[in-house]
């Protein structure tokens, strides 16, 4: 990665049953996450170890730390996090990587 | 992400003190996984986030997960798992990402 650069991911699983529609639902409304400022090469993906219970993931990329802040405060993310993540999401892990 | 293709991820912390020659000849050592026949993609990188303990994350990508096998049962891969990571890294959690 090149330096300064940021790759928030998080790894999360759902109280909503596999293949309902309201797992669905959750999940198209997280692919707006993308659209707010700053996001860059977002991905909404299954994750598939065997190994974690995480059945998604989440992974963005920020130019810098200050563009990662100002996502955080967002109103579009708040507003997310708390009408849906907040209810709809049992697990997460949240994992952030930078160039060493 | 491409049909067919994974994202191998594992986040981990070493026994080892931080910034330590312990610590340095273990990150060398990793870097050359991405040397077995498959890896794509490999990164070595600083876990950045205060919401967890992992200091550290492997990232790689494989074609398909046959690819990932071999790679997972390569003499290299498995030499390295015995004689580095059992006895150096503390605390890992993997992850591996696909396409929905």
């Amino acid at each position: 990665m090149v330096a300064d650069r940021v790759r928030h991911t998080v790894a999360f699983t759902l109280v909503h049953a596999e293949g309902s529609p309201e797992e669905l639902d959750f999940l198209h409304a997280a692919e707006h996450l993308a659209n707010i400022p700053g996001v860059e090469a977002f991905e909404l993906l299954a994750e598939v170890s065997p190994k974690n219970g995480y059945r998604f993931g989440i992974v963005m990329e920020f130019a810098d730390r200050a563009a990662y802040a100002r996502y955080d405060g967002h109103p579009d993310h708040i507003r997310f996090v708390q009408e849906r993540w907040l209810r709809e999401v049992s697990e997460f892990l949240e994992l952030d990587y930078a160039a060493r």
